[in-house]
């Protein structure tokens, strides 16, 4: 396949890089600015650099570009895509960006499925990427009524490239469950490091403290976008993460330590369960 | 020297392994249960398993029980301790213990040094414990007065024994970073996993759910006597960390991507300036 490949971010250039390393198609990227374009053909992460002109000989494109960025490129260039080509994106949130990719694959005759790959990390850009981010990583494919021959392609190179599984859901469900277990963490760790303590961290913190702190080192864009666009999921996990906080402080502001362990055992119950 | 340890829990137990390994002290263990004794010697974690009164013989006593029972320990068996010998704790709070033992050491002329290794696992027990387990961490030493012979002592022991660092600090200050560092983010996970969505984040989730929920695989009966000793700090960093939350919260249901962006880039600053 002729697959190119809009973004050469930390996801894009990693998908790059793992098509390059284990498959043979042909990787084409395309980037709005040029030195992450030179840098991986440098190192061979794409055969050759595009532009929106060779969307024309394109069997899949991936979209690697934050959320707005990918429903703006596709509605630009959605004219050259082929009649039968497949469009995936790499985008946190479905919601508010799957139907309008369907609607613009129904109107142009390419076919999307939604792709959500879970895996990243604290740093970004293509000096960033990794040939293995996604080894072992688990790969959400939203088929939004694509049909079951280009879903089957997309999991099939999914795994190809590493990932260790395949989760097929809906746009709704998607965004509720990243909500909380990936943009919760990343609220969390963004208001943890504002503690009045957390300069002077150095030497009384362990692994506790670099845990929930790491994803602080945000990337306020993107995530600023991620949030807005999947605003009632996000409200509604802290919101309950607010009100299970509350109960474990009014617990200790009473000094009942009987419901104090009652509240930690309920806890780790839930994390037994889970076989974690 | 004869370095009695009391409670071979994961922490008595790796301070154990880790004196057999790294010096050449002569060990004595004395715990509740006989099992962990009995696992200890056949490993030889232990020279020998001593009762209270083996405590006539010791040059440093290490408590590496929870804080209540270390204290109760000590006023049962202050008797028996030679003058001269140091006793070290290993407990995650200061405030509620340390006047309590250098009260007792005073009346009984032994010397305490109030020790925190800041190193620990998700698990528990004997079986958890590890000689490795403080190499390359923090060791905070609360002196709380006592001579420099004995503080260096412990020091130069701590760094024996692998520890990366040793951070000299009072009870009051080890109260207010501990509340920061150690035990918001146990607090924090427990609130996360008790989400609805937590059972089914499989498929849905990576690093950061891993991360923040690690330790709500926690040990509840320490964790609520930890949080209960340290009522006032863990309540002001609940309490900064809800307004912090808030904040993101408010920008958030506003739909005020700017103020979220900034918000956002603020704590990327912290994380910055920290070098991380």
């Amino acid at each position: 396949m002729n697959i190119i490949i809009s973004g050469l971010g930390i996801i894009g250039g990693s998908y790059a890089k793992a098509l390059k390393k284990y498959t043979d198609h042909h990787i084409i990227g395309i980037n709005r600015s040029p030195e992450p374009l030179r840098q991986a053909l440098e190192c061979s992460a794409i055969d050759e650099i595009g532009s929106p002109e060779d969307l024309k000989r394109a069997d899949m494109i991936i979209l690697g570009t934050f959320p707005e960025a990918a429903v703006s490129f596709t509605e630009e260039y959605a004219h050259l895509i082929p009649k039968g080509c497949i469009v995936t994106d790499t985008c946190g949130i479905k919601s508010q960006i799957c139907p309008r990719m369907v609607q613009l694959a129904k109107e142009n005759g390419f076919t999307f499925v939604g792709v959500h790959p879970m895996a990243g990390k604290e740093t970004n850009g293509f000096a960033s990427s990794d040939a293995d981010l996604f080894v072992g990583a688990s790969c959400i494919v939203v088929p939004c009524g694509a049909e079951e021959a280009a879903v089957e392609t997309v999991s099939r190179l999914a795994e190809k490239i590493g990932f260790g599984r395949v989760v097929y859901t809906t746009p709704e469900q998607h965004d509720r469950m990243i909500a909380f277990t990936s943009q919760i963490p990343h609220v969390l760790a963004c208001a943890y490091v504002r503690s009045p303590c957390c300069p002077a961290h150095r030497g009384f913190s362990a692994g506790s403290y670099r845990d929930v702190s790491r994803v602080a080192h945000i990337n306020e864009k993107l995530w600023a976008e991620l949030f807005t666009e999947n605003r009632e999921a996000l409200l509604s996990e802290i919101d309950e993460l607010t009100k299970n906080l509350g109960e474990i402080r009014s617990a200790l502001e009473k000094g009942d330590r009987q419901e104090l362990e009652e509240l930690l055992a309920k806890s780790r119950r839930i994390k037994e369960e889970l076989g974690e």
